[in-house]
């Protein structure tokens, strides 16, 4: 059985062990407070052509999600996402956990635009409702759909002039950035965003996210609130070697360069058994549309997840690719599909 | 620059990281449902001699003591802790954010008895006070002291007479189960307490804290409040599997006698130079009170903390051992200690 | 200018100003221990011919209905609401600020049925995502529809089959019981309900509504949650003295009678001048759609809410009557606007 | 039985009913946006001598505190209060509910000056605790005694020197500002407090308290926090009026006189007895040491709370006076007093 289920099957790129274990038995400092967390802090500055953010490690992006979600509102305060948002469906309402309301806007495709943020600002506008203050993306988007350079301008540009935060999760923003789609540098980002995060859990690390705040009225505090929600960990270090490894020789993009080129060889290979796709993306996840009779035959040898019903005889399929990715199982399963067509 | 200010200072016992690397590529569900995750609790529920519990793997002490807390109460509940309890003063209002009120009890010896939650109970007796409803204990506590199996069985009779919910956190239970003063085997705690974690973190893991929840009225729906307090690691094999190594050959216990071993040692050393102890503890954590001038001088080769101010010349240190403490380093401190003292 | 904005323009009933003056000087209890409270709640418990209930004062509707949620849900639960109720839309996030998270279900009459909390039931089926776990409705719904007793019982055993609490907001209460399609009795309620309350403020009291606790596992501790969220009034007295006057003589119904027929007068006078309904209600609130040109020239003399664009033409208002609309008034009204046809 | 229990056993000062029923048909804005509100607004800010307010109008203590400190006080900021406040103890844990630790600080006379919040802030030096950020008071404190306008001027200049807010629960205002030992003027308020509210439940209204906004960066959107917890009454109007009748000729203050000219009686009756007293206070509480065998005589005519236990005979008990206590009541139960010492 080979998983294509998610991007989070296998431990972590080579190198991240290999680091843990050359630097294991130096003492250092804990809670973030390391030489290693200083250290890729000041080398993730550098890919960010900007030393005037402050750089976080978490553990994980719903962890990441809600401290920053919860830190950065007043409790009247909503932020805005779209019908697909991760905060919104899948975090087992962790932002309302923390007194937040989550406001959910009908996309067509994954992506907020000027457009739904200006209708939930006309929709809310006195006390009696809560006061929409902060707009969450993710790039990608949950169904691997990517921001342009423009789209996100013209939603930056919006954000400013109606004072409204714009955050952007980057649980894979590896595979956004190295889209083959994209026109986004990971520069832009601390000019286009008020604060985002760069993943590692789905590009190669064991765990760990890089939380870029912005904005400098963000920042105060901060430190504050990691501890406070429970993600600032005892051996902060763990993350800081992690980001180190992965950035230092740009290791980041290559993985997600490998994870994007997987899913292009699927994508390639399923067009050509004549199959269509829910939504076109570029990223690491696509969404064939295949018929059920042999959806049932795949899963015998393969694992996903059945995304969509689509019509009584065919489903839309999820299938995500990562740094981890064999080529060979990726042949194995196009070809699987040919023969399965073939019957 | 040797370092006694905590048990966090290194890596993880090498056995993990050679675990890591040689199950690194194996693809493996996420959230805590890979076959690591699933072995390491069938292996702690036979140290437990208990099958009736259920396990679930957090990344740290915080993120335990607050899903715990939160899961267990009803928003008028209030948790009892001794007035040295890590929840109530170093978690940052981790516990109030999620809307409880942690009731501070004074005692001598950070240990919570039965009359104090009795006093608790007569204190609290109307709608217009909070209800307590959970004793939070640590062992051992945050001042090294440990609760015996007579204090402990005292305790938990009071809490089942009074539907009192009994925790335990256990950070270093490694240590306190470790120590010479000790009479509570591990397989004692599901039947003396309603839930109870086990320290990875302080005691030789990367990360990682096994909750074990005995009480079967608190373990519905359990993964639904990790998942939404953000704990819940998308690879829980990285915890699975150093539970895996820590337990599978007792390495656990060994690794906390060893840092008891080092206290010990230490302790031995300074009492023989002449010096008292603030608290007298059997565990990883002990606090000699030495004259100001000469700590300072310490300061110059070794990090502590410096815990409490006894009078205008001498304060107390806190010294911690680890599974990670060099003997020749401990040698070396009391050496230098007596050294000290003769000038 | 006379105002059919909303149903709590005025004071309330006189026989309410009278008792509270009778009884002024008396010495009574505080926070709802007095002898009127406890008075009203027999004289309540009588009408609903239920004596297994808990009945709780509160002050008004968005008190009753966090309180009420709060208590009710763990952590990780949360309430399913139509698209257009008032916990979802007008209360400024008070439920999620208590932590809970309200799912919209869309709608298109403004009630919820069985299918619509089957279908969120589906979709939430993991712990990545809330678990539903209460049903909110409110009778009449806020576009002013009622529930048929087919319908709430349809409600009623899906969600006890299924386990969901189901709780009916009554702010309104009167309205719907008082409507000539209604076929509800108030001692209905009990039977068909976990919660509900019966609205006050909006049917002749200074202020005040009474939550009706029906399921025995909501009943335990309510005071204290009541106190928490800072809704027990020290003078409990005024809310009992207040539901004895409008239910001792049953002037509760009288009020919301003359509500409904004043509405009633409203919608024939209405229907005459030629103009539609956006929704087909019976009870206080109707929607007429009336040409802009004539809404404005009815805004010099009549205050109302104008509820939604209908064409570039046309827009439906919201006409509110209450116990205290004159009939002269409403006569007016329909005077005024057969005038401007006319023009 | 005659009640020294508290100060709302009985209505309103008989204007405010008056006032109620004469406007009692008139049509208003609801939410507070009524005329009443707005002239009872502009009426305290001449009381004020200060123009430069936000005043708001609620129900109850408990839920203005809540309020207050949940819209002041960002996620990890706590608030400090002597450990008799009422935030602290009797508020069944409401502002652990929106989040927020309440540090205690002990005090000898209810109190907190200057050198408890300098402790309060050595003690919480970093992101391991919460960061005080408030300070609550309560004027008279929680035991009677009230701040001369030194002690308030101090810890004013120490709040604003350490960035600190500075918020005086007023339940009782009216009580402190006639006490015979003051030295504070109602317009000195908005100079010395960030926030501070005029209580009206506990001197004659049915309910009310008006809260004042002193400091511009607590303004802000706080019309949204009122209706979030539930405090924004629909017919504001009620509480408008109330405050109005309370300040237009001053009533306020004849009332607050009244209830101190009671508790005077009464204190000099009871030393003239011979009976000391726990706490020297000039407010309409006073707590007088009585035997236990007298006291349970007492009880058979009067109500009261036993306070505290002082040894083994005698206990003190709480006795309170208000703006409806009858000075033949208070006569009789000192001539009682003196008979029973007789006996």
């Amino acid at each position: 059985m080979y998983s294509f289920k998610n991007d989070y099957s296998e431990g972590a790129h080579p190198s991240i062990l290999k680091a843990l274990m050359e630097t294991n038995m130096e003492q250092e400092d804990g809670y973030g407070e390391d030489k290693y967390c200083e250290k890729a802090i000041k080398l993730l500055k550098g890919k960010l052509e900007c030393d005037d953010v402050d750089i976080h490690m978490f553990c994980g992006g719903t962890q990441t999600n809600l401290t920053s979600i919860s830190a950065f509102l007043r409790p009247h305060e909503a932020v805005i996402s779209a019908n697909t948002g991760h905060v919104l469906v899948h975090e087992t309402g962790a932002i309302e956990a923390t007194g937040h309301k989550v406001i959910s806007m009908l996309v067509d495709d994954g992506k907020l635009k000027p457009k739904h943020i200006k209708m939930a600002l006309d929709e809310h506008n006195d006390e009696h409702m809560v006061k929409p203050k902060m707009v969450y993306i993710s790039n990608p988007t949950e169904i691997g759909t990517i921001y342009k350079k423009q789209e996100l301008k013209d939603l930056s540009d919006f954000c400013n002039k109606n004072e409204i935060i714009l955050y952007m999760d980057g649980a894979r923003l590896g595979s956004a950035l190295c889209s083959k789609e994209n026109d986004i540098e990971i520069s832009d980002l601390p000019k286009l965003t008020d604060a985002f995060y760069i993943g590692g859990t789905k590009n190669g690390a064991l765990m760990g996210e890089a939380l870029v705040l912005c904005n400098d009225s963000l920042k105060e505090d901060f430190r504050y609130h990691i501890k406070q929600k429970g993600g600032l960990l005892a051996k902060g270090r763990v993350i800081g070697i992690q980001f180190l490894e992965l950035f230092k020789d740009d290791i980041y993009f290559e993985l997600a360069k490998h994870a994007n080129g997987m899913a292009e060889m699927l994508k390639i290979g399923i067009t050509n058994c004549g199959h269509k796709f829910l939504i076109d993306s570029y990223t690491n996840q696509i969404f064939p549309i295949i018929p059920n009779k042999i959806i049932e035959k795949l899963e015998e040898k393969y694992s996903f997840i059945v995304w969509q019903k689509i019509d009584e005889g065919n489903s839309a399929i999820r299938l995500v690719t990562s740094w981890a990715t064999r080529d060979d199982m990726v042949k194995a399963f196009i070809e699987d599909l040919g023969l399965l067509e073939r019957i």
